[in-house]
């Protein structure tokens, strides 16, 4: 590591060396932070003897609308991964977006509970199920969507795990919802992540139109 | 699609079918909107002859810590990408924050503008070398990340690429950091995205501690 001044900024610059050198939990929350701001959402899943797993995720990933498809990256499968292994049992499972009201709790869901404990009952918060997923839904949350297990890939250089599910089902309060299609996040009260352990709300700056070459940024 | 009245609240449902009926741009909207806020920041790359890329890119994942690596998920590679390409010839490139004061910039390089155009000129971006990186940084960003190509895998489901990087390079300024490793993202002024159009800026709620079963959610 050294310290650069640049304009009299004191700036802190890391090669992989270095990076290699660090504490693994100081290396962890950098890293983790480096990516920005994250989707954070709640995972509902079911194994076959009906207990059901809920787990606070931030490596989530939008992969296609049509068909829509989203996409969970999960870490090597060395230990007990309650969802992992849910998801490939059942081939289901729910993603249900977070609001400040139960941010806590959703944290809370990270706690490595007993397999034969629900995280709904350990943190309080609700089950709901609809008939075209198995899977739990998080009846508090206001944007749930449910998916179907479409495919696994695994990231060779460090055996993480890309599981790509097919969006099956999607329910949101109508009014969070624009004429042009896009979902009002900040309507929702949909919290942002980072580092796995920080939430946010957001406050929107501006939304703009398709861009052009030569043309200006329009805001919409 | 359906309306469903829940608590009197106006609920919209859908599935599989009755998305797949929608008019494209608007699923798209959607389902962009679905995964929640997203990590969104420029791209920089370079070709072979020296023409310098830049791309707004929301599709970001943390991929490790140890060794610190991060993924960009590409849409079908059947149109010209620059950024995919010049990665694949150069095998390198750089992530930079975006923040508020040049979110406008950063939504422009989204345009079609012609290979030979550099979108660093294009839009009134600065591109910034470093010794250990070929490809450009963005010099008004405050967190850059210099990357070198490690691996691509294709979702077979819908012929997306994940291209993974293994991160060589990393700067920031000092005062962000945190004790423990962690960047606070706000002091950055790091913004967030959704849907390729929306950009916010985050409002801290809690950042709380490692949870642990039967433990109360401690915020840190």
């Amino acid at each position: 590591m050294v310290h650069l001044k640049l304009d009299n900024m004191d700036i802190i610059r890391h090669d992989k060396a270095s990076l290699k050198e660090l504490p693994s939990r100081f290396r962890g929350h950098m890293c983790n932070s480096l990516p920005g701001f994250k989707s954070t959402c709640l995972i509902g899943t079911v194994n076959n003897q009906g207990i059901e797993n809920l787990a606070v995720f931030s490596q989530l990933i939008h992969v296609g609308s049509n068909p829509a498809m989203m996409g969970l990256l999960f870490r090597p499968h060395t230990v007990r991964r309650d969802t992992l292994e849910n998801i490939r049992s059942t081939n289901q499972f729910t993603i249900n977006h977070i609001h400040a009201s139960f941010v806590a709790q959703a944290h809370q869901t990270a706690a490595k509970y007993e397999a034969s404990e629900s995280e709904f009952d350990a943190v309080n918060l609700t089950p709901e199920y609809t008939e075209t997923i198995k899977a739990p839904y998080v009846q508090e949350s206001q944007i749930k969507i449910g998916l179907s297990l479409c495919e696994e890939v695994t990231v060779q250089s460090n055996q993480t795990i890309l599981v790509v599910g097919a969006v099956e089902e999607i329910r949101f309060p109508a009014h969070i919802q624009e004429s042009d299609g896009y979902l009002d996040l900040v309507k929702s009260g949909t919290v942002a992540g980072t580092n796995s352990d920080a939430y946010f709300n957001a406050v929107p700056i501006s939304r703009f139109a398709y861009a052009q070459p030569g043309k200006p940024t329009l805001k919409i």
